[in-house]
């Protein structure tokens, strides 16, 4: 794996996790100017962000997820992770600590955005809520087959874009993330991506945020395992189907 | 019609459904993040839940709907259900079949996803507008009226979808729907699709989900058969203009 | 001129008029699901009348608006009004003509489609604003800039699809009309076209609409005017720029 | 370079403060018809300014915006600001002053689409923000630094649309600017553009606005220092990326 496919993969990553973080700073924290701009707004605004940040990572082949590096892995349909990136395990790694790193380096970047923001803020949870999710009613069990069916639905209709002719590019997933979240993100927020929620999690927990409450790691590995599972379920169905 | 025919249109019902009914209960359910997010949202929600399920849906042609099926046998223009399908009254059942297999397997999952928040919501008639779809005045003579002309307007644009250039592949029967619902939704929450309010409603009769109401078969038919009528007049239409 | 051109032109134009203001009877009329839907659900409800009118309007190039044909009338640079349709004046009537019928049709069907929402509206004005346009501050002097500015962006616009490589088909012109709406749509409700806002308030004042008021045909010549002279610097514009 | 270039450059600028402006318009000013109608319609409104205008710029490659035309610049990898037009200090003041002008343009026409929505508001700091940005929390540091970032990643992902394959022309650069206005415009309002901001702001000054307040020229540094930096960090970094 080059240098070049992992800064790809970082940089999208990075801009995933400051363009999301960031619709939920924008619609939550005290005095912005979206305050209260309402559920399909964030649904779009993260849809927007894997958006802009599929663009930059064509070298890697823009997973920006380890539920879609594990899906792709699964799908044995395809033999590489991109074009000229060989499936193997340690490469398979490199793509998380990618995606973990870009998706840190963009939790930071959404806080130097909204610094003074969080600062004015006085509800922790508001504050926790920008970095990472947590779920409407606490029930880890349920909770995670939430995440699961999300993730499921993410990678296996990213598997059937090859299978209809369309030039929308990066749109493609853009809206169908905008769908997920609309439909399926009532119970949990969506993390449907390890990285995204995992990555800015430690950011809050590390980062001298005015304020801040804890960073709730009793829910953390609902948002990793859940995607997971989906994306590996996601990536066998795909494979058997097409 | 092949193995993999059957499960594509199962599968793309099946998502049709899930992210459908989700959007629903997102906006409807107590506790969602949702909640009352506005029928904008649930009109980009049901257009992406149809754009999920095309995707997967090559094999057949992605109908996810006995309307549109309807509408390509009426409309002598097309001589296959889709490359390699034949037209034939036993393959329009098997269609219908797999369209309500998979539009009952979406509504079980969807029910999985909110299960918590069907839990505690009270209100019976919202538990059940996630399943099916309800009349905003009842009047079922001019409901089906309603239903027929949307489902005309759904076949009949569907069918000039091959005379214009583009390359917009599934979005653009995705924003016809977010179109159609935000234009003609107010009066029945536009079905559109017998399967897809049938195939829930007699799920949610099944289900054992906790406090619900009746599942109103009074009105039940209204939605099956104006969107035929409509599918058939579109295809008929769509046959002598184009 | 074919018949099946006119037969395009024309139902284009009635899926235009009946998609459009089906979204403002369902924000707007009593009891309707979409009741209170807000002003950017209108302006893609409109967007999306013009998408699914242009889809079935290929034979004729789908102008469905009077300012369109004047625009690509006095735009010396277009040989044909469509592909074998060729620019006389006659022709140009016979577009008006089908234009002008297709509305009217457009403006029945949606009274159908909401006929017990009519009946139930207290509101006169909400009933005629199903149908036809009206200002925010009734000055007819200025009512007619907004609409000649806004309709000369329409125009010069779609003039500029050509020169620049795109396959967004239909979807180019429906996001322009979201955007002139939610731009330009304030001081009048963009009428921006002469036939969409003429022949509904004829039809209303045709129709027996219980409890409706007067059809405000004071108003009536701003927005047939300001779209045609808005049409026609567009077009010139277009011819000089490009 | 060219009088068209010099042209399309303008128009499409004054296209995009036009309709950018006239959503803020159409949302803040008493008595417009989208009073009210909330921030993700203006970040809509204003992604499709940028629309609207890119259409009638391809001659100058519509970078309608200085930080863009300073990206292209560091970008060692583009030969050209477009196709024909060389990449010189000269041409690059020229493409500065079509874009002050073009943005002068377009204020003027949207102060005349709203004329009399101005003359009713009362509230001067709305009329005020209908030609420029302004604080939500006024701490210059901060605000440049969210301003730079937002920037910076406008013109880093518009230098990735060339490496993935599609046919979204300008819907891709649209939907861009509408998910940075969504996810990072809380603090600023989003100018991400010296002339958009600079060039409304003087016609704000200028014009005879019935009970306008002060131009806030204390801050109008901010909002052309800042995207200037964030676009030559954004150009320098996709030349060392791409």
């Amino acid at each position: 794996m080059s240098l070049t496919v992992f800064m790809a993969e970082m940089l999208g990553t990075m801009l995933l996790t400051l363009l999301g973080g960031g619709v939920v700073a924008n619609v939550l924290l005290a005095k912005s100017k979206g305050l209260g701009g309402g559920t399909l707004m964030i649904n779009f605004g993260w849809g927007l962000a894997v958006f802009a940040g599929v663009w930059v990572a064509a070298a890697s082949g823009a997973h920006l997820n380890p539920a879609v590096t594990i899906g792709l892995l699964t799908n044995g349909d395809l033999a590489e992770f991109a074009p000229g990136v060989d499936k193997t395990f340690l490469i398979m790694l490199a793509y998380f600590a990618s995606q973990m790193i870009g998706a840190m380096l963009g939790a930071v970047l959404c806080y130097l955005v909204y610094k003074h923001h969080f600062d004015e803020e006085e509800d922790a949870a508001l504050k926790l809520a920008v970095f990472a999710t947590g779920p409407a009613i606490r029930h880890r069990g349920w909770n995670l087959v939430t995440e699961a069916i999300a993730t499921f639905v993410l990678v296996f209709v990213i598997a059937g874009f090859g299978k209809t002719p369309h030039e929308l590019g990066p749109l493609a997933v853009a809206l169908l993330v905008v769908g997920i979240g609309a439909s399926l993100g009532g119970p949990t927020g969506y993390a449907i991506n390890p990285a995204r929620d995992l990555g800015p999690r430690i950011v809050h927990a590390l980062l001298p945020i005015k304020n801040k409450g804890g960073s709730d790691w009793s829910y953390a590995w609902v948002p990793v395992l859940g995607p997971l599972l989906g994306g590996l379920i996601g990536g066998v169905g795909a494979a058997a189907l097409f």
